[in-house]
Parts: C-alpha cells; structure tokens; sequence
C-alpha cells in the first residue's frame, strides 16, 4: 500500500470511528480482486471491523487497480513473501498453492492468518472453525485458521446445536452449489454459455468440463481414487474435524447447479435417540446465525435467488427421514456460499480472536 | 379422426409396414399436444409401433390443430367420454382429473389404457409398471396400466437387477428434476424468467410458486401434511409397489432446478449383503435400458444436456457410500423424463402387452 493511500484510509478511519477505537488492525486480504476477497471487504465495512491499515493483495495482473472499502480507495499490490510487514491480521482467499507458498512468509512475519483454502484445513494444530460451532479451536492456533469449505460451513452450523443434545450417528448429504464457489470466471461462463443456448448456439466450456447452462455437473472440484471427489471427502473430513467426531459416519455427493450465489444442501440425518421435527426445529432456531423458513402450507422454504446477500443459514423441508423413523431428520437449507461460506466465517473468526485476545 | 385422416394414415401405414402387419392397433393419445403426448407420437414412429388408426385427442383449446407422427398428419379432437368406440389402446398423458374421468369410459369401451397420471397408479389390480422390472405385474390387468413417476422409473430400473440378487434395507435419494417434468408452460417460463433476468429485470413467476431460473425449489408438487411433497411420497410408495417391498425403507427430497430435459438423482443404497462399486458396476451395465457411464478420470459422468433425447438411463459416479461402508453405494443417475420417465415407458408397456397377449 502506498503511504498516501495508508495514511489516507487511517485519518478517514479515525474520521469515522473516532480515537477510540486505536485497538484496530493492519489488515491485509490476499485475493482482494477475487469474489470472496471483495465480499471481505463489503463485509469488514458493514460490520465496521477495527482496520487501522489496510492493504489488498493479488497477482500481478491485478496490480494497479484500486478496491473501494466503505468510503475509500486503496490501490491493489502484488502478494509476495515480502508483503506481510507490520501486518496484524491477513484473508487469504486465492489458490490452494498461494497458500500453502504465502502463510509461512506471513506468519513468519507474524501475522496471524486466516486462510479460506483447503491448503491447511487438517493439519494438526490448525483449527478449522465454524464460530458458531467450535470457536474455542481457536486458542490452540499457532498462527493460522482455516475456514472450512462453503458447504461444510452451514452443514455444520445447523447439525451441531442437535448433535450437543443428541448425537448425530449418520449424515447423508447431497449438494447444490453455485458457480460463485467456482470464482468469478465461472459466474462468468454461466451468463455466456446462458447467452449462447438462448441463441441456439452450442456452448462454450473453459472453466467446467461440460456445459453449467441448464445443466448439472456431478463434480465438484477434482476426482479422488475412491470414486469420490475432493469436495465430497472435504465435507466428511472438515465435519468430523470440526464437530470433534473423527469417526462419524459421512456420505456426500456434490452437484454444481446453474445457480450464482447460494449452495443448497438436501440433508437426512441421523441420531442416536429419538427426534421429532417440531423438537429439531426449535434447537435449530434458537441456535446462533439460523434462520428457519418451513412453511409448506403457504410453499415457503429458503432457495438460492431469495438467501444470496443474506449471512444467516437458512433452514426449511425439516420433517422425519421416512428411511428411519424416529431417529432421523430430513431437511434442506440454503446459505450464501461467499458470505457463512467463506468471507463473513472469516471475518467472524477474525473478530472471536479479537474477543479472546488471540492476536 | 376425420374418416379421411383415418384412411390417409392407414394407406401411408400400410405402404410403408406392408400387409402382414395387419395385426396393429387402433390409438388413440389423450393430451396428444403436451410435452409428452409429442414425445409419444415421436417414439411410436421411431419404433414403428403397429398403429393402424390414431386419434388424437386434448382438451377444447387445441381442437383443430394437426400433429405429425412419422410423415402423416393427423388432426385432434377433443377429448370426450365418447371419443374411445373402436379404439384398442390409449396412451393418457394429461392431468390426473382427465385420467379419473375419461380412463373409466375408455375401459368400458374395450380400450386398453396406458395412465402417465398418478389417478390409478397406487390402485389395487392397476399394475404399476416399468417393463425391466416388473412386466410380470401386466398379467394383472384390467384395462388399466399406471407408468411410474417420472424420477421413480430409472431409480427401480437401476435398483432392481442388484436387488433381485442382493436385497435393499434402504435407500435415501435426492433429486435434480428438470421443469419439462412440469409441462410445456414450465418450460416457457424457464426461458422467460431467463431472459428478464439477464436482461436485469426482476423474472415474473405464473407456473411455479417462486423464480425458477438460476434457482432451485425444493418443491415438486403440493405439500402434504407430513412435511413431504406428494413427489416424494410418489417416490416412496411407487418404488415400494413396483418392487413388491411394502416395506422398503426410503426417504427422498425433490427438487426443480433450471434444466429443461432431464432429471437426476443422487442416490445412496444399502443393500443386505456386502457390495463393491465393481460388482455394483457390472450387474447394471448388464440390465436393459441402462449405460454405464463412469469414468472418473477423465470427468465422464451423466448430464441432463448429454442425456436428453436417448432412451437408456444413464449410471455414473458409483463408489462405497462412505457412511455405510461394505453394503452402500452411492451414485448418480440421469433419464430423460420425457422418455424413459413417461413416454418411452408407455410404449415399452403397449409393446409388452401385445407381445403378452394381453391386449
């Protein structure tokens, strides 16, 4: 960042938020030009988060654009090794491999880090956490956080309240994700390839190995010699890490949907007592950052189009698990997979290690 | 039919088929301009089905209309208790109030009726029939055959050659149900919502209860008191009566999302004996009506826009269900529900009853 722009941003921050607030932080957001690096930044401003420096970071195409936070400007750099300088508190959300290169360079430097790639998620001594969840993880770290992958997030979120009261045995899961999960090269080819079919053309595939317009991919992310993927064994191992259950009985098969924003969830759930869908109901809707939205009768339940924007998980379809009985839950839900998914979880995690004197 | 009509078809019928095939039917196809009327008379004329007269019939809005099955036009006619003297078989594709109302004066006529509608399907001595599982059942008759749900049809198609050899204890499916399941106007929508929404208007909803384009509902058909959709239970109780297991336990949750052709379904089975994805693999690729496409390594798998138009179910992403280990596996399945899930299904039924004598 250069210095006018720092100084810049520190009198407009204090400008706002008045001297008191001097505990605030040199922040830095590597992926800052990607979709979630700028939902970070949208969200930092909205939840007014203590930033006394900021300085965006990307590859060397972005280098030279300028990103607005709240009111200011400040121009994008280059992330190196070398960019960590001074810096509190760093957002990684790029690649998996700038990750694993850049978080030994920032935490050297001693940053503290949080990081939205699957790089460090289940390295021992890295919590992996969902606030809402499993906030305490958070005083084993030794520098870096992860966050888990946007469809584990809210899974976890919504089981995790029942599961304290009754313990999950079995969770079968099938997705529903969003091209936005992808980045924004792939909301892109969504418009295109929409364009391209609604003018009788044949569709042009560069990010997804097939056409994504008005259709539907069985992969996410790549394949794994079990016949799973990636995506699949991130959401049973991030869960049982996270919810502390590293035996717990997990199946997923993940779909990417001609949707932006949003990743929908068709979840049946099992526990080891009885369970009625009024009782489920009324943990999940106590619990922190949920939304419950089950109105059959006037066809109300969360959808992509109508959560996307919104940071709460959204809850609906909770009825029994006509394949178990008593013990199971079948439901549905819906959260913003650049918000609980990935930039709002992050900056939730930013702000417990505030309140718990972590950084 | 116009007597001219009747005698034009029959003339061109017989150049082409020549006199031996003077064992044909007398047709008729109520709801002849619907998605899957038009699929219907595309088949029959694919297959050469033995029509030797075809009456095509549909409500008052689309009298007058003239329709093509291979090279001959045929006009239609409204659909009336009195429309079935003469006729041997009919093939109904309207809604559930038409097949309740005129099915019974068709069979009292002496016609044979093939009911896409979910009117008769869970009668007793109707039989519910997907010709590679249960053509037996046809035996049963009484002027009346039910075909299947459109998402039941390829799921006990897959199952049952495994299941005659190794019984299912479970099965939990999830499903991607395209909006030609709903009906021409849902398909108008779906390109309408399309295009308001690219053009950044917000998309007017007239045939499903929310925006169907770049969304998901998760909601097939009307809600019913136990927090389930009556799809979900047509799944459950139609699975159950095709393969004689009253009892089998099955959950499923539906979903519309914005393909036009094709529905999917990501399907987790538990089987009494230990099963490999190999062994899995290999009795499906040997069972009628169904490809096998699964090859991980090189991103091969169905997709609604691959499937569409072919007849065979298509099979992929089979693997151990994670969270049941040796008696699991999980996949993924696409039809198209034009086809096999409706109109294909009903041919394959006719063909099956003439083969039996049973018509």
């Amino acid at each position: 960042m250069k210095a006018t722009a720092i100084i810049g941003y520190h009198i407009a921050y204090l400008a706002k938020y008045g001297w008191e607030r001097m505990s605030a932080y040199n922040v830095a957001v590597v992926g800052a030009t990607g979709l979630v690096g700028q939902e970070f930044l949208k969200i930092a401003a909205q939840r007014r988060f203590p930033i006394k420096g900021l300085r965006l970071l990307a590859s060397h195409r972005s280098v030279g654009r300028t990103l607005t936070i709240g009111e200011w400007a400040v121009e994008v750099e280059e992330a190196t090794p070398r960019s960590f300088q001074g810096i509190d508190l760093v957002f990684f959300s790029a690649t998996t491999e700038v990750s694993r290169e850049l978080i030994p360079a920032a935490v050297k430097a001693g940053a503290t880090c949080i990081d939205d790639s699957p790089a460090w998620r289940m390295e021992a001594g890295v919590p992996l956490v969902v606030p809402e969840v499993n906030a305490d993880d958070l005083k084993e770290h030794r520098g870096i956080v992860s966050i888990p992958n946007c469809p584990t997030t809210p899974l976890c979120q919504t089981l995790w309240p029942v599961h304290k009261v009754n313990p999950l045995k079995r969770i079968v899961v099938d997705t529903y994700q969003s091209v936005s999960g992808t980045g924004a090269a792939a909301v892109e080819e969504l418009t295109e390839q929409t364009r391209q079919v609604m003018d009788g053309n044949s569709a042009q595939s560069h990010v997804y190995p097939h056409q994504i317009a008005f259709n539907l991919l069985p992969q996410v992310d790549v394949f794994l010699g079990s016949g799973y993927t990636k995506e699949e064994w991130k959401i049973i191992n991030e869960t049982r890490k996270i919810i502390h259950e590293p035996e717990l009985a997990i199946s997923a098969t993940c779909v990417r949907v001609p949707v932006y924003v949003g990743h929908s969830e068709a979840v049946h759930a099992e526990f080891a007592k009885a369970i009625t869908p009024e009782s489920f109901g009324d943990i999940v809707r106590e619990a922190p950052g949920i939304t419950v939205q089950d109105e059959p009768s006037v066809n109300l339940y969360p959808t992509p189009w109508s959560v996307a924007g919104r940071d709460d998980t959204y809850v609906g379809r909770i009825r029994q698990d006509a394949s178990i009985g008593q013990t199971g839950i079948a439901f549905w839900l819906v959260s913003d997979n650049l918000r609980k998914g990935a930039a709002l979880n992050a900056i939730q995690i930013a702000e417990e290690l505030i309140n718990r004197n972590l950084i």
